[in-house]
């Protein structure tokens, strides 16, 4: 183990701040028969995880992905960068997720120390075979591990931001070729 | 992100493979009312979770970690020795999972570039309000991202081997101070 | 207990019909981020349930019951009439579900002797916190253990049809007054 | 439907009581890895539900009933006669809930129409794959139905008391022959 890594893993106590802006994890069947965003389902999820992480939870858009906007992204961006937490988690619908990431990207600061990881879910945390719980998993394993920069954490993968995208058809994130 | 990290990334499909040693994430509930060890859950989590990574199972010793012996220990360190994997995940009962940690820091042979992640749960997986999915999901995001050596994913965070110690009143793995 | 009523605990092992119309209780979420209509929940809950009753599942309808049509409960009441089973459960979308009680009562003849119990859902079956399980569970303990006639298995409770109504504001099945 | 049925399920919104006694049905998985009998199931299984219904859960016994006394069947039996209620749900291990079941028969009153029906579930209700909400389901279906007696509500049956036996084997109460 390198020096760095150790020196990253201690500080691995350190405030985790999510940022939540809905998609799929978050939706909740309603009443009426449709389904709406929820509370972040990030919050249940570390719940039930256990875990002394100080972890902070702030919705800031509650939003199907695919209805996004650039303003959105920015407004995701400027979050990010206004925070100033070296960790920041991300919960995002999976149809742009790709997007945002490259967002990030090419708008932060390249110089400041801080690793970004987006996740999601391709079945609401809500429901019985979600992939939240494990999802929201992977993505705080990679975000205490990597080196600063902005990644994706899904379908059991984690994948450097621009170098993913979506396999619609399969709801799989793959390699972009 | 270094050079190191993207070829990491880069290796990340190549196979994974998974020691099932039993434990609590393994138990389910018999006929006769007790608690035995079922067929390694981490195959069924990985179907939920969705994913392209080749993933090997193979179940090796079927114990409630509390009952391994030394030589429990020396079976799983012979068998990651053996097996030439870049990553190896261990699922493992929690009660002995920092003996069998340390067990392969002492001997693996510390050339050989090898990242060992070590995770298990509180709750069974076949429970509904079990960490099974999320730590099973910490273990394969930290394994992707580490650089080589031995680790535990518990209780929402990644320790290295040797830095961490199970509190039995919480139940929750803390840093060994 | 009377001898009627011995009798008919007696016959509760003779085959039960079930109709799945779709509705909530059969809604799955797809990969477009949408609901729709899977396969009969209920094959899935009586495999869980663990049961020797046989069982017969015959998908006649998939929809969201708000669409529909005199000609869907036309269908339905046709088909519970052909059908001859002394015991028929009906799974139904939660919105018209009185509408094709009372189609039922108004169109079967009166002097054969049947029993018809509709159930349905709040949540999905699909979802973790669902009230599918326990519906189902209620119809077929009201089925196997009422004289004859229409009823509907709701919100916990056993009505006679015509005699409840759908509170929508509190998602309740209550009484009609 | 008999005038005797109408009236009984006029009745079914007077308050049911819930004796539970422990078994399966109410057991959680312990920090120290034990199984151990927790608050009764039947709690959250009813709120999940959603119900109008005015349920009473009283906890009485908390054991395997494996471990049942004569002395414990006889607290059952009289805490049911003390109540007074004309609907009581009884939760019960599946191991002896046969043996409580004919004592209740041969030491209640058979001149106070009061309907009696016992139920567990053979997968603590804490699984995820849990006969639990089902089984409560199908024993509110029941007692809402049923005309005086005692009865066991399992496997998705109902069979009166005294004509029934658990198949260990098989893990289904099946009719005695």
């Amino acid at each position: 183990m390198t020096a760095t890594l150790a020196a990253s893993l201690r500080c691995m106590t350190s405030p985790i701040h999510v940022l939540a802006t809905g998609g799929t994890i978050d939706k909740v069947y309603a009443l009426t028969g449709d389904l709406e965003i929820g509370p972040p389902a990030v919050t249940d999820l570390l719940e039930i995880a256990g875990t002394d992480l100080e972890v902070v939870v702030e919705p800031i858009i509650g939003k199907d992905s695919l209805h996004f906007s650039d303003a959105d992204r920015a407004t995701i961006t400027a979050r990010v960068a206004e925070l100033g937490a070296a960790q920041v988690l991300i919960t995002h619908g999976t149809d742009t997720m790709t997007y945002t990431a490259e967002h990030l990207i090419a708008h932060l600061d390249p110089d400041v120390a801080r690793t970004v990881v987006l996740t999601g879910a391709m079945q609401p945390a809500s429901m019985r075979d979600s992939d939240a719980a494990f999802n929201v998993g992977l993505a705080l394993g990679a975000l205490q591990s990597l080196s600063p920069g902005v990644y994706i954490a899904m379908s059991g993968r984690v994948f450097p931001a621009g170098a993913v995208t979506k396999d619609r058809a399969r709801g799989r994130f793959v390699d972009r070729v």
